[in-house]
C-alpha cells in the first residue's frame, strides 16, 4: 500500500447554471463557498491531500477554470495544471490525465475527483479510496464510487452491480459492474432502489494507468488511436499533436465509452457522506438549519416563516409569512425561487442568454 | 367662489414603519416614489397647486421631515413649513396650522391633506375640493371627506352620515356627520358597508378658519385655552408660548377632539379614485401589473410566477415558481413577504429596533 503511487485527477472545468444567480458563466459551481466556508475546489484538494501530495494532482479544466484555478490553488505547481483544448465530456478528459499519468509512471494510480461535490465524512472517504487505490493496483480493475442510494432520485445516473459477487478489500466493499443507467424516471428509479443492486454513479473513478490503457486495448479499440495519439504527444511534447488526438476521443462520459466495455469493472461502495450539491434545494441538506428549517448565509430574521434558504452575505433579509423559498441576492441580480421549482433556474440562464441587455447577468 | 382665500395645510409628518425596508425611521413613506414618480409629499403639493399658490400652502411636519421636505420642494417659500414642537396625534396638529391661518385672514378656508395619499382623479378631487370649501365657507361647516368604501376594509376608521339629509353643492355630495367609529372588526365592517350610510375616514378636511374657532368656543370648550394661546403665542411670535400652548392640546385625533362634537360637520363625496397606500400589498392595486398579475419596478423576470410585487430598482429580479409574494430589496436590505402578511413587516421593524447591531436597518 505504502509503495503505491497515487495521483489525484480532478475535474475542474464545467460551466454550470443551477447555482445562478451566485455561479455565472466566468464563476461556476466549483468556485462558490456554497457547501462549506472554502471554494468547492479547494475543498477537493484540502480533502485528498493526507493520501496525494500538491505534486501528484492533475487539475485538468477549461483555460478560464484553468486560470481561476490557479488563483485559488497557489501552492499546487504549475505543472499540475493541464488545459482541456476544449470541454468535450468525460472521456477525452480522463484520457488526456491519464494519459499524462501512464507517460509518467504506468503503475500510477490515478484517483479522478470532480471538483464540485461535498462530502461529509472526511476520514471514511480517505479509508474508500486507499482501498480503492489497493484494489484497482491489486486486481487491474477500473473502479467506481457508487453513491448507496438514500431515495429513488431521478437526477443521478445509476449503476448496476452484482451483489452477489461482492468482495471485501481494504474494509470495503466491491462490486462488478454490470451496466451504466442514466438518469430514470422516479417509477424506474423506485424499482432500481428497491431492488438493492443499484447505486448512484459518483463520477468518482480509481484506476491504474496501465490498467486503463489495457483495457482501452482489450475492450475498446475504437478508442486506441486517440489513446495512443495522447500518449506519444506527451512524450514529444507536441502541442498540436496533442490537440488532434484529443479531438479524436469520442465526446461521450467515460462510462459509457469504457467502463461499461471494460473487462474488469468494480463499484466500491462510496458510504462517506457524498452530495453533488446539485442545486440550491440540495443546500438545505446542508447547511444548518434553525429549528422553522431556515437555513442562511446572511443575517436573516424570519417571521412566521419555514424551510427557507437564503444566500445574501453582508445583508439583511426579513422573511415573513413564507415558506419553501429560495432566496438568492447577488447585489446586482435577486432569485426567488420555490423550492420545488430549482431545476427551472437553468431555464433564467437560458432566458437572460437570449437577451441582449440582460447578457451581463449571465 | 373666485373670492376665496384658500389655504393648504399638508400634514407631512409621522413615520410608520409598513414600507420597510424601503421606507425608513428617516425616510417615511411621503418621501417615497412608490405610487408615482415622484415621492408622495410632491405629488400631493403638485395635486392641489391649481388651486392654491405656493404662498399659500402650509407644510406641518417634525423638525427631521421639515428638513427633508425643504429639499424635496425648494419653491415653497421657507415661511411655508411650520415645524410642530412634537408629533402629538391631528388635533395638536390642525390646531396649530389652523391658528396659523387664523391670524393672517379668520374667512381663509383651510384644505387639510395628508402628504402620503393617493388620488388617481385629479380633475375631479380639484372640482371636490372647490366645492367643499364653498360649503364650508356658506355653511360654516366642517367638512371632512369620505370615502365611498369600495369593500368591507378593516383597516380605516369609518364616518356615520345622515343619508335623508343629504344635500347636493357644486356637483359633490354632502351629508351631515353623525359618528367617527375606529377600525371595525370584519363583521362590523361589512355592516357599515351593507347600510349605506359608513365611509372612510379619508383624514382630509376643509372649513374655513374663522368656523374652526368658533365651533371650538361653542362645542369643544375644553380646547379654548389652547386655541387662545396658539393664536396669541403666534400673533406676538413667542416661540416658547407657542410650544406650551401647543402642548395644551389633547393628543387626539381631530375627528375626535373637534370634529364629532361639532354643530356643523358635512361628510363630502370623496369619489376620486383615493387610496391611502397603506402598505406594500395596496401598491398591488396600484402599480400595472403583467398577464400573470405580476408588478414590478426594476427588471424582472417571471417564470411560472404570479400575483407578486417587486420593489428592486436597478436591478434584476427572477421570480420562479412563486405566488402571491411581496418582495424588497433596498442593496442593505431585503424583504420577501407573503401578500396577505405585508401587515406584520411592521413587527420585522420592532424587531429590529429591538437589537443593536440590527437597528441600522431601522
Amino acid at each position: 500500500m505504502k509503495d503505491l503511487d497515487i495521483r489525484a485527477v480532478i475535474l475542474a472545468g464545467g460551466r454550470g447554471t443551477r447555482f445562478w444567480p451566485l455561479g455565472r458563466a466566468a464563476r461556476p459551481k466549483q468556485f462558490l463557498k456554497i457547501a462549506g466556508s472554502e471554494p468547492m475546489l479547494a475543498e477537493t484538494v484540502r480533502r485528498i491531500r493526507p493520501l496525494v501530495p500538491p505534486r501528484r494532482m492533475v487539475l485538468v479544466a477549461d483555460a478560464a477554470s484553468t486560470r481561476r484555478a490557479r488563483r485559488l490553488l497557489p501552492k499546487l505547481p504549475k505543472a499540475s495544471f493541464m488545459v482541456e483544448p476544449e470541454a468535450r465530456n468525460t472521456a477525452p478528459a480522463l484520457m488526456l490525465a491519464t494519459a499524462r499519468v501512464f507517460v509518467e509512471n504506468p503503475e500510477a494510480v490515478v484517483v479522478v475527483l470532480p471538483a464540485d461535490h461535498l462530502i461529509r465524512d472526511k476520514a471514511r472517504f480517505l479509508a474508500r479510496v486507499r482501498a480503492a487505490a489497493a484494489a484497482a493496483a491489486r486486481e487491474d480493475a477500473l473502479v467506481i464510487f457508487g453513491i448507496p442510494p438514500s431515495c429513488p432520485a431521478t437526477g443521478f445516473g445509476y449503476v448496476r452491480h452484482d451483489r452477489r459477487a461482492g468482495r471485501t478489500i481494504g474494509g470495503t466493499e466491491f462490486y462488478p459492474v454490470q451496466a451504466f443507467k442514466e438518469k430514470p424516471d422516479a417509477a424506474t428509479a423506485r424499482e432500481y432502489v428497491a431492488s438493492g443492486s443499484y447505486a448512484w454513479n459518483s463520477g468518482m473513478f480509481v484506476w491504474r494507468a496501465g490498467a486503463f490503457a489495457g483495457e482501452i486495448a482489450r475492450s475498446a479499440p475504437e478508442l486506441e488511436p486517440a489513446w495512443t495519439g495522447l500518449v506519444a504527444a506527451l512524450k514529444s511534447r507536441n502541442g498540436a499533436a496533442l490537440k488532434r488526438a484529443f479531438r479524436l476521443v469520442p465526446a461521450l462520459s467515460i462510462d459509457y465509452a469504457l467502463m461499461e466495455k471494460a473487462g474488469r469493472a468494480l463499484v466500491a461502495a462510496g458510504d462517506f457522506g457524498w452530495s453533488d450539491v446539485g442545486s440550491w434545494s440540495t443546500l438545505a441538506t446542508i447547511w444548518p438549519r434553525d429549528a422553522a428549517g431556515n437555513a442562511a448565509r446572511g443575517d436573516a430574521l424570519a417571521l412566521d416563516a419555514r424551510d427557507c434558504l437564503v444566500w445574501n452575505p453582508g445583508r439583511l433579509t426579513a422573511l415573513v409569512g413564507v415558506h419553501d423559498l429560495i432566496v438568492v441576492d447577488t447585489g446586482d441580480a435577486l432569485l426567488v425561487c420555490g423550492a420545488s421549482s430549482d431545476q427551472k433556474v437553468k431555464d433564467v440562464v437560458a432566458a437572460l442568454t437570449g437577451k441582449k441587455s440582460h447578457r451581463k447577468y449571465v
